[in-house]
């Protein structure tokens, strides 16, 4: 037997049991006399103590140990002369009577300490050492417990958690799936999930009723600051159910999670708003409500005082930075340069500051007078202190580029801390968009969500003024999640998928099992999807889903630990019927 | 809201009570003056009751609706005249007041009910009809509380559930991975995981403790009659245990699962036997103990009568089949037959019956005396009115067919009932086999599986007489699970490798990262995998796993639901930088 307890459970009441420890050497401290060890393990750290006086020869061998070694130790728990009330374990220390290396260990390359000095490459490369790390620990511990309790309230709810294929078939979105080559059919590919939203679909034909599903889903594209091309998604379904049905029960799961694993209870209903409200309101889809700060439409107050710029807008708009009045020429100057960046692509910014004394300052003040601007402030609820700044240019542009400003003012008077959540529904998305270069629409959601019931007559003439019955789950900013009520009529799917520029031919390629399988009496249904990784990342107040991942891969898709992707050896490739092609380059 | 209730819980209580319900169709009975409707949803079943007389609209209106329908309905529940007591809801029925059409469906292409007229290929192109038999159901919902009861037990016992990534490397058993060409490093590939091995490995030197997960697994080979390209996996790692601390933890879930799901208990340790003896006592490494029958070896009782078949034999073995007899020279003949058949490849097969009067009648009178005989009878504990059935030949093989005849009798004797169930571990497997054309070894289990720790001093010497810290659990025949201690010195790592072949390049380009782990202090570790499919299988008293995977791929590795594997375009080859080749055939 490697143990009778584990590093962290030992406290006073054990005092003179004979234990054995098994861990990892944390830190040794060889004070002469004595030597101090901090034996490591999941559980917790508990402390080791060798006496010179009493067994030279143990305390010897004790410093022969080094960091990350595996030991095994027996000794008895004594009761500590220096307390630790930081330690779970700190009342007691063990006066060890024997040593056994399990492993020896060279020196890591980097500290494992919640301070670490390893930067992240080389601890993606050694991440089965940056996993030891208390900090990572945590956030791998903390991803467990939600997943469990994701279970256990949705289990509670008559889901049930069904396994969906991971081989499946390629769809038109096709450019973003990975292929799996098959070795049995020749120059024939299985393609990875991107979701399992037809099989989801598919269970509620069956008449499954309620479906969930933890599960890994697979996109292969150029991987931004924070996607990986593996990640993992709380897939559910319902049948028989309207929007509002689903909304609640999964306000109800967002609720279990924060009380369960934050300890804090929204007794409210979460804020419902709709996406074109967002926007106007926030410059956002997933407007982060933990400040207010709202966007005024000054289209009409600010306009006819030959200010070029502003006369010329099709749309103005302005946020109010509170007690920020006292900004400097050079905090502003630099602020416009913010805004300027290609990441948020503003032309420029316009700034009035009401004084403390209440009186404007702008940096328009050759158009506008005092009284002007007070109407401003009016219109914008500022009062002395404000800073109040304002952009214009095309309508939904300007939106977006205020909903960012917006974001780094709330950061700027520390309005965004990571203790608060504010959660809210985004509702009544559009059905599709429009590419501006061809015209073509696309879905905003998926081909396979439902037009609002009342917005059913408008498919024929105006479907981009149509609403969706689709929903997203916000929290401070992150979508965590999102889904839509289905369309379960087959004649209304085929006009969806002809909107969209199928052909017959393709949706029947592509989808004709689905559309089959509405022939045989397909439930109303619906459902949601919710970013694990994300939620997770969120609630570990981590700024990268990486940090909530056992084995995530760099921002290029690569697991820099194992070196995949790699390649293959040419037998493979023949058994495979492929030839790798080379590309000009 | 589509629905009040659900179509399985309204009872006697509920009678008076105005409700709504929203289900399918499952039959139709016109009475004349009467119809009665059976709706049915995931929940049950719940009979709908029209009325001529008092609704003749509304009774015309009923006649009208087919099969699979789905139909939402509003009605008052009523105390039905003639109760059905195999029904839950048996004795009520709802007075309708309003059907709504939610769903019209064609006639489908097989009967919706336990004993349908549609064969496996149909019913797999329409999963989805399938999905909603009863009997495909009950599979379904088996799976999803075995794998909440799985987690309920390893939660308990400090389990993390962890993922481990999809995306991984080509490993040497390589032939089998599936591949997945990666768009953005051109001409590289990840794999699919054949099991989760090293990153459990790695969770262990990473310091987790007790890792589990229940995950897909991946295996491109000929698919034999059932295994299915991707499988489900109960993957379990230890760190700081001795094989005996994980035989009794996982002996713990066994046991709690044959409580929790077919409430039998097991007070008593499961046996557990030795590789080499249950060789020799049953010719199998996954015996099935439900009968004894055991294996007696006869190769010094019956040599020596001028019988060349056995004097020439290098092992001689027999079983006694309990109170066969009476079989007739056709029955025997048909045996014979049995047993030279391919699969059994035997030459032949020698009987003796014991009859009740205590006289003798063998296959071999020829050469052997009544004394003989109840030597033969002796040897193997035979008694009046059994049949002994003797095979020789090369040990091995011998013994091995032998294993087969057994299970045959068993069945021909009743003894193999679906409802017992006889668990077992298997212990003490072989470390390596050798490959017998070419010498090469092989590890049986795989090259990270420890020697038992006596057998150290044999590697360098007598590697294939090594005995593995391996062991399978077996239930009924089928192998459940199986699992190892791991090697955790480098050293030793580094010496399988190299008698399993790998040279040290190889080893370093394959698994150098675990190589490399093992050097920063790897705690001893060892874990088990059980599949989960096979278990969910035996428990739902399935023939195949087919029928409790929700969309199962059909013999040839094919999803004929939903046609995949299927061609990509050209647009997405070149985007992999990959050709078709087409071979020669």
């Amino acid at each position: 037997m490697y143990r009778t307890h584990n590093c962290g459970e030992l406290r006073q009441n054990n005092v003179n049991k004979e234990v054995t420890l098994s861990g990892w050497i944390q830190k040794i401290r060889n004070l002469g006399a004595m030597t101090f060890i901090d034996l490591r393990d999941r559980y917790g750290v508990t402390q080791l103590f060798f006496n010179k006086d009493t067994n030279p020869e143990l305390q010897a061998e004790a410093e022969k140990l080094g960091r990350e070694f595996v030991v095994q130790i027996k000794g008895k728990v004594i009761e500590r002369s220096n307390k630790n009330s930081k330690m779970p374990t700190g009342d007691i220390e063990i006066s060890v009577s024997n040593i056994n290396i399990l492993s020896k260990s060279e020196i890591p390359p980097f500290t494992i300490e919640d301070d670490t000095d390893g930067g992240e490459e080389i601890r993606l490369k050694y991440r089965y050492l940056d996993l030891r790390r208390a900090k990572v620990q945590k956030g791998i511990i903390l991803r467990n417990k939600m997943a469990q309790e994701i279970r256990k309230y949705l289990l509670n709810k008559d889901f049930l958690e069904i396994e969906t294929p991971f081989l499946i078939k390629s769809t038109p979105e096709g450019a973003r799936d990975f292929v799996v080559p098959s070795r049995m059919s020749e120059g024939k590919f299985y393609a990875l999930p991107q979701s399992p939203q037809v099989f989801k679909q598919l269970l509620m034909i069956g008449g499954y009723d309620k479906y969930f599903q933890l599960t890994k889903c697979f996109r292969d594209e150029d991987f931004r600051s924070d996607r990986q091309p593996e990640f993992t998604q709380i897939d559910c379904e319902m049948s028989f159910v309207e929007r509002d049905d689903i909304l609640n029960l999964f306000e109800g799961l967002a609720k279990h999670m924060f009380k369960e694993i934050k300890n804090i209870e929204f007794n409210e209903p979460f804020v419902r708003i709709a996406y074109d409200d967002a926007m106007n309101t926030y410059g956002s889809d997933r407007p982060d409500l933990r400040f207010d700060m709202r966007i005024s439409n000054l289209t009409e107050t600010v306009k006819g005082n030959n200010f070029n710029v502003f006369d010329g807008a099709k749309f103005i708009g302005g946020i109010c930075a509170e007690g920020l009045s006292g900004y400097s020429r050079k905090q502003t100057d630099k602020l416009i340069k913010w805004v300027q960046r290609p990441q948020i692509g503003a032309k420029g910014l316009v700034f009035a500051k009401y004084n403390e004394d209440g009186t404007f300052k702008s940096s328009v003040d050759k158009f506008y007078s005092q009284e002007d601007l007070k109407k401003w402030a009016d219109a914008m609820n500022a009062k002395a202190g404000d800073l109040m700044l304002l952009m214009s240019g095309e309508k939904n542009k300007t939106l977006l580029a205020l909903g960012e400003l917006r974001l780094e003012m709330g950061n700027r008077l520390e309005l965004r801390n990571d203790n608060n959540f504010a959660p809210l529904w985004i509702v009544d998305f559009p059905l599709f968009e429009k590419d501006e270069e061809t015209g073509q629409m696309h879905a905003v959601h998926h081909p396979f969500t439902s037009p609002k019931n009342d917005q059913f007559h408008l498919i024929d003439t105006n479907p981009e003024d149509i609403k969706a019955e689709a929903y997203d789950l916000v929290v401070n900013g992150n979508e965590i999640g999102g889904g839509s009520i289905r369309i379960h009529d087959t004649e209304l799917q085929e006009k969806m998928f002809k909107i969209l520029g199928f052909t017959e031919d393709e949706a029947k390629e592509q989808f004709g099992f689905l559309m089959n399988a509405f022939k045989y009496g397909a439930p109303p249904h619906g459902g949601v999807a919710f970013g694990f990784d994300r939620w997770v990342a969120l609630f570990n107040g981590s700024e990268s889903i990486r940090d909530v991942i056992a084995f995530p891969k760099n921002n290029a898709g690569r697991d820099i630990m194992i070196d995949a992707p790699s390649s293959i050896d040419n037998e493979q490739l023949k058994d495979l019927n492929l030839a790798v092609v080379k590309t000009k380059k």
